[in-house]
């Protein structure tokens, strides 16, 4: 059985073979990707969270190697990449994938970027690494299945900081023992409860995995020796986090078909149009076409938002005080759809839920239908939601969205994805070489991108 | 039932309530891990991983505050805490808890160091706080139980950064607010796969929950916000780790009879007297007693060492090519003591087994005997050693060991203690002080121990 073979060795091999940006479909998602990142992580350079952190690597002290992006400032290869995860996933603004469960590029581009600073790194190297990056994610989210989310971690870390591993591996040229003794560190290091959903630590959780990562690397620069083959048998990584489920679809999902197509194209990464919880998505896709019936608002009796049983899970609040709590809310985003407000930063901050938002979520009502069969195409697997809104005078009016715009089978053009980094960014001049760079990364250097971010 | 309690604000109020150090035995106990702590890590100061930590926090860069022990050196406070938790654990020569079913002092004490160095702290302060994380650490260890354990993973990492946070919440006066949130930001990195066992990543894990518990700490004091009820409820910490096994043992083991007596010194601390693997220890005790009878090595036909079944599991060497195998062979270790050779640091090093060591070694055999009852006292329960000398003339000398000097149950003299930390200390007139300091330390200062480290 699967659990006596050396996986460990295997995907190092492969992992360092990989030149997976020769391949067209899986080098713009690439390129895509990395922009949504910087965007999302221009969008939360503010943050209070990024504050603290940065509060706390000041009076550790160390050595100003790696930018913190949009602090004008550096910091050393580690904290550069705590910040930068953190920063990434602040505002849950940053792109998901299915098969990880969780946030990949917020943990492998930080990785990456702290890695690459003050060496001499190819655009094309720096992004083969981390096509690579979200491929071995992918692939260790299927292999842990859904145990490790049900017994109560958080993909994002649990498996990032291994998977942001084999990533640096590769972008260093490590050889294939190196890589695997890199993974052994970082694997005993992979944790991270879900519990923490709603504080700053989700957050964090993607720059502990990138500090992981990054720390696992240098300490086998140093020769630190660990276990070779923590991929490997019936105690090692995937075993201990997926437990039975694990065995039964390692030898499947580690190694098969891989190079054949690329996760981060297929099914690829999916952005977010909006800073706010991406269960919300659907709905808010649905009220933003109810808005443009442009009904007065006056004139609505009740609305309501039917999901399949569980799809509104992680919308926690129906009657939010702040624009904060507003962002785990399918009312408040809902609201601001049909009052024609914006969904900008600035809604979904610190202050408090206006009056007319207020007034309208009154008239909103949640339910649940396990017979509705959504499109088949639809993103996580049978969601839908749909919002119906019935006027005083009795009519109906109502939208349904299985897909929600930025998704893969939705994807947001690049000029969306441009004007999200544009948005952000702290400095337009910057922002335009940022993107005109990304354009050709392939045949640049990352040193080039560093210098602006 | 115990999920839905608030374990962790019972356990925080609890903690930041005590004042154990009143405690005679266990103000006695405490003084004397202290002390075979310090000797632990001056007998690791030179080990391989030690130095290549070192390269790696150099290159990091960061504000000397925190003494790197044995080292004349100093680094911040995460630093310090990774490079002393590895140095106290390198040569497995530190203290073993049988609650913890690990290794408490060289995660708890470096993190109190760490934390002390730079403020006004009492001896008397951090020999409470110093208590305190060993009492949580055991019950953590109690209430995961088996069940964490045998999934693979190494308590010693696991439950050793909780339990440090609370520790170090209580050195540096924290709320009970914020000892919560301390202790949920270290809970999501717990970590450690005991898969790492026999590398230079068993001794990091001790570092890296050090580094946890003071990252932790830190991140608090700026205001960063985690869960505040990481032992609470079906996602979190002691369920994710401990299963439906803590489900059970938990509303009983993390706050019953608080207080009473302290777990430093009941059932108490187990200090090594010889640098090599601990399951060893019973079969060195009978070995040396043979050795009194001086018997001539070649008069020697044959030795039988007989083990409960599974109790030589961690001896994986039974043909030791070098010293540093030996640590983790019987048959070296019965070795070296008939021959007269001490066990000292040289004899368990790089350089390879001697030919006399090699000669006996042919000689002996492993047996099990799932028949044999042992003295009730047995450490760990059940567990003996018999070593059975045939001569060539046909007459037999046997000694059985249940319970080896050191452990609780035959505990060393403290003449003994502050001799291992004389033996391996690079400065005599330092040890000196040091030992001094430490006999009088509730009514000094930490700083007046942190100077001569």
């Amino acid at each position: 059985m699967g659990s006596l073979t050396a996986f460990t060795e295997m995907l190092a091999t492969e992992v360092l073979l990989a030149n997976p940006a020769d391949n067209k479909a899986a080098l713009r998602e690439a390129k895509r990707g990395l922009l949504d990142y910087l965007a999302s992580a221009f969008a939360g350079r503010e943050d209070a969270g990024v504050r603290k952190l940065l509060h706390a690597i000041e009076a550790e002290g160390g050595h100003p190697v790696a930018a913190l992006i949009g602090q004008n400032k550096r910091a050393n290869r580690r904290q550069a990449a705590l910040v930068n995860g953190f920063m990434g996933h602040a505002l849950d603004y940053d792109d998901v994938h299915s098969d990880v469960r969780g946030h990949p590029s917020t943990v492998i581009l930080p990785t990456l970027f702290a890695l690459a600073s003050g060496r001499e790194i190819s655009g094309k190297q720096f992004l083969d690494a981390y096509i690579i990056g979200v491929e071995v994610m992918a692939r260790l989210g299927q292999a842990v299945g859904t145990a490790s989310y049900l017994q109560g971690w958080h993909n994002t870390s649990l498996i990032g900081g291994v998977a942001a591993t084999f990533a640096g591996a590769l972008l260093l040229g490590f050889t294939a023992a190196e890589t695997q003794n890199a993974v052994g560190i970082a694997a005993s290091q992979a944790a991270g409860l879900r519990v923490q959903f709603g504080t700053e630590m989700k957050p964090l959780h993607a720059g502990l995995a990138a500090q992981q990562a990054v720390q696992s690397i240098e300490l086998t620069q140093q020769g630190f020796h660990g276990i070779e083959t923590a991929l490997d048998s019936k105690i090692s990584f995937l075993h201990v986090y997926g437990g039975k489920e694990a065995d039964k679809t390692v030898p499947k999902t580690l190694t098969e078909d891989w190079g054949k197509s690329w996760r981060i194209a297929e099914p690829g990464l999916w952005f977010k149009r909006n800073p706010f919880c991406s269960a919300a998505s659907h709905g808010a896709d649905a009220a933003l076409e109810l808005a443009q019936l442009k009904l007065a608002v006056s004139t609505i009796k009740k609305i309501d938002i039917t999901f399949p049983p569980g799809g509104d899970a992680a919308l926690i609040h129906s009657h939010p005080k702040t624009g904060e709590q507003g962002r785990f809310s399918i009312e408040y985003v809902v609201a601001l759809a049909l009052l024609g407000n914006p969904f900008t930063l600035g809604n979904f901050g610190v202050k408090a839920v206006s009056f007319e938002a207020e007034k309208l979520m009154r008239k909103m009502s949640r339910s649940y239908d396990a017979e509705h069969k959504p499109d088949a195409q639809a993103i996580p697997k049978g969601r839908f939601t749909i919002v119906r809104i019935t006027l005083v005078d009795g009519s109906v009016h109502q939208c349904e969205v299985s897909v929600p715009k930025g998704s893969p089978q939705a994807p947001l053009p690049d000029s969306e994805l441009e004007n999200k980094c544009r948005d952000f960014a702290p400095d337009q001049e910057k922002a335009e070489r940022i993107l005109q760079i990304i354009r050709n990364l392939e045949n640049g250097k990352v040193s080039a991108l560093e210098r602006f971010l």
